[in-house]
């Protein structure tokens, strides 16, 4: 039974958290938070919840006592500070804002030498050895102490440009990202009514090509920011030799990690599949049936990547593969089960049939 | 056992159907829409669908054909027409169109002289005798054939309104209604930059009026609507006698359909609530605390009401008041009971503390 | 001196209207409603308002007094029908809702046998000969008695790949467009919170190819609908022979109806050019520098469309071409000068410099 | 001659820098900032720039050196530090972000002893004697060396309550504020698709009183911020005496720097009234007369405040109270004149008749 913390209590650390419970060979010991708010009362329902600091390494005990105070008067008793968490656990998902993993491995995570620890994409690649993806290099990460998720929008390229690249001869990729502007729960961040694009080309495809040399030479990504908070959308350009239609929608579909939805009235809306979907997180990527274009050798399609959730799935199998679970197949398969990805693909399937 | 049908198929019909086969004494016969859609096969997983017709009156058997063409051709088997569903109804709850419902009733439910209906706020006050709040008057829709239940902001201002009433004297009742433009899956309905205000008083009193008596030339609404889809908003001013602030929150506090609930910093956003909730329908009327305030005989308070959800509640009870069962408390805790309302107040209460 | 009229007063129709009245060689005789609003008392502010009605051909006399009662009951006092001012005019420039230009030119304009008219991109192409570009297909359109003024999406296509193709060997061209849901007063049109995607391809490749027949089978579109009030944004991509990236780009700077933008943090938004250019219309394509990418035979970039205002220079030259003026350069010229292009440009270079 | 230096070139900056232009009892000497932005060159156009500094106290020689080469590499060459313009001012606007003018008030406005300053709403009211609104207490800030413009929602209250205390005797004022999220060009703030409230009562009372003693112990405030751009709404509930719905009106309409607006389909959106005043600044406070409500002692409107306008007017005539001009109702004449307040009053009310 692998002893699991999470570190960080936002969109991601409560999504893993309560991932991490629906596996049979992995226990969460607690999860760890700078400062009482909804969502970490949310987590001490269910689990024990502990206590990091901005500033590690000096004066912690007076700190901890500090933050202890502030939980105890939001009506959580805390279990005790990280360091304990980390005390106990086999390792730790760190799901911290950007560049924060980066510090708590320095500070903190290397006070025991045998932790391992998974971190997110917003942490630069160098952080670990391997930048991970189930389906491209599972074994690679298998007994690494260190791993890291990439972003929501490169876990999504990953997964259906592997499985474009199966089936066919790819030679150039470009995507545009329509990126939410905000997660729904962050009343503080625009845009309100604006576009807000970034150069050509973004950081994205390096991220990418880092975990799937295949592509490098031949990414290039760039996006926009738009006032909505549902999902990101794909959209792909993809120049090579290719099957025919068929046989790339059936490559997509072979991936129970993708969704290829139809539907009556052109392609459905994101809020159409949310509320398909009982509003519920939506692990898989979305391929737009009626976007699957093959124009001689150029291959067109639009995505959904619901940025919440994509990579919950994937930190999963990078804890077993961290602490040494072999087969990368099983291993994919116990994730799926347990987070019910094959009953959303059925259901989804049923509501927006493909022609 | 009560034996329902539910015509029409949208945000609130999907949600009655729903809630009427959580029922220990109903069965749900069956669902009628007028063309398939991914919420027509979305109601075929679990439940027969029934074919409904804009015009009804002559040639229908043929429309009838024709419709049962568009149905099979989107993957749906219908189980007969909306005739056939009301042959074996006790009472169909009818949440079609605005204006739709009248038609309905004079063309397809006068054709069986024993069947019941409940209708929605989207119809005139006079398609009932009764416009129906289970806490205001259940007692006189015992047995009635025709119920109306009003729109979600109608039952939200009867709701609080309503445990104000019972602790203070109340002399004037101003209400601002800030309106989400559109339900989450309407792509069509903005606004999307904008402020789109109706004149002062608008004819939302007239329906609360309709319902409680007492409010006659007391209560003044009014409205603007927003680019949100979440819920709606109501911006409170009671004038009158009031008992001290505890009292009134208590008052609120002691009606299960509505939940007085703190936040950190100030009244937690909406996005916030529906996210605590884990984004399902939230039944209740959500009071912010931080906005309950008395200045001399002024109360003041802001309120949410989930524009999907609130009257599905309402709904059941009417259907039970309806068909003859008495006991308006029974049948409230049933209804809420078969919901989970304790454990949502329970929960919320849990995350957002009162002071 | 050309006697111009103006059909419909809507967001086409009003800029048409006033971009009429800066030409030395036009007199804007009136325009035509077909019921009283704001809108058309900002043009009765300027201009005879005349009367238009929903269906012509029978008691058209009745009908015109009813609709005059409107616009007196409404503060305007109408000039005369739509068909006097037909009487006067030389042109009737139709900007009305989409199909109802087919119908007035069958039972209005056809009338009066030496009428011309301009139509807009709501028609169908085969509404006139010419679907118009002022610079592709200028000469084709001189003397024609109909001319067609097609989208604002197709006429920002129909700037930008003429100057690529000026400089290229355009092999295929894929552009995602990223459409404004609504125009700023437009506050019941959506979608709040959502992607609206349409399928690939979309119908807007048909109707640039109409103008511009080099792009036949090589151009490809398709397009989401956003949240956004402000502009469209065309996300391209060109596969094909390209020169250097500068003189892709001194390309774009040749054509005055183009702008080219940098920006210090990266791509400027689409508020910061329109507040930059005091919140006026845009009349013309606004180019991203930092979007400007050639990767081998691929060439990149994302433009700004400004769906109010980028297609009334082109009405104001297909006017002049339908009336035979024969000098192109020269009406471009005029057009420029009387709508201050120039001067626009210089300002937004200097705001948002190329680095 | 008064000189004038505007210190920070937002919203608010750019705003009162243009109006100073327009005033011939004043010359704007420059502006002066903190780091090149399109904006900035937006200044340059037409007055000089000068350089502000993070911290100011040590080492200014090779900071301003510094910001020098920043500024220049953006394509400005500035005419000096700020303290340079302040040698040469007689009076600074310091319309700098919240806290930096108290700041700036200490640490270089303080090296001039004859330096007058007007701050704006954002710092705290104890930064001057005064907090100014040109109605209410013109005299008190005549020769004032530091006056306080407070915010736009301050401003706008002082202005329609004053209207009504004029009229009537007023018993409570209840003021729910329906918060733009941000403005136009601020593609960072949210919310997206949420409501943010705050609690009741908000901290805007208090600024409302420091400036009208007469509303102390009867004004309360709260607000919501929500996804829009364009301007505050403000729904108001007045309890008193009042004269006839007409009295009140004309109330309303004796006050230049407020519009009374009617609108066919109930009150006209934000949008509309945007347009309809062709996207420019509103320096007035708009009053919805469908809204205007009498229901016994109770008064209700809603009122529409231009975020970034309404102060404007208010900081010209501040200028001239503090640097000794004696008549106020020349300075609001001489400034609503240099700012064309009666030609916009006189068109909206064209286009927006009251019924």
């Amino acid at each position: 039974m692998f002893k699991i913390g999470v570190n960080g209590f936002g969109t991601i650390g409560k999504r893993v958290a309560s991932a991490v419970q629906k596996q049979k060979d992995m226990k969460l010991l607690g999860i760890s938070d700078i400062s009482p708010s909804w969502e970490s009362r949310y987590a001490a329902m269910n689990v024990p919840v502990y206590m990091s600091l901005k500033e590690y390494g000096k004066d912690e005990v007076e700190q901890f006592e500090k933050v202890k105070k502030t939980f105890i008067d939001a009506g959580i008793e805390p279990a005790g500070a990280v360091t304990d968490l980390i005390d106990e656990a086999n390792l730790i998902v760190d799901a911290t804002p950007e560049g924060i993993g980066r510090k708590n491995k320095e500070e903190i995570y290397s006070r025991k030498k045998s932790l391992h620890a998974i971190f997110q994409g917003g942490e630069k690649a160098s952080i670990a050895k391997v930048t991970f993806n189930a389906n491209i290099n599972y074994k690679d990460a298998v007994g690494e102490q260190f791993i890291r998720v990439p972003s929501c929008n490169t876990t999504g390229m990953l997964r259906y440009l592997n499985s474009i690249q199966e089936v066919s001869d790819v030679k150039d990729v470009i995507i545009n990202l329509i990126r939410r502007g905000a997660d729904p729960a962050e009343p503080n961040s625009g845009p309100i009514n604006d576009y807000v694009p970034t150069e050509i080309p973004s950081h994205h495809a390096d991220d990418v090509i880092v975990a799937d040399k295949r592509l490098e030479g031949k990414l290039i990504t760039y996006g926009v920011k738009v006032p909505v908070t549902l999902m990101h959308m794909h959209n792909v350009v993809v120049t090579g030799d290719f099957p025919s239609r068929d046989k790339i929608l059936d490559a997509f579909d072979d991936n129970l990690r993708i969704i290829v939805l139809g539907g009556e009235n052109g392609a459905p809306t994101a809020a159409e599949i949310i509320d398909a979907n009982d509003r519920r997180d939506l692990y898989q990527i979305i391929i737009l049936e009626k976007t699957v274009h093959l124009h001689g050798n150029i291959l067109l399609f639009s995505a959904y990547v619901h940025q919440e959730a994509d990579v919950i799935p994937e930190n999963i199998d990078a804890i077993r593969a961290s602490l040494g679970f072999e087969d990368s197949y099983d291993s994919i398969i116990k994730t799926n089960e347990s987070l019910g990805l094959k009953e959303t693909k059925k259901r989804l399937e049923e509501l927006f049939p493909v022609s």
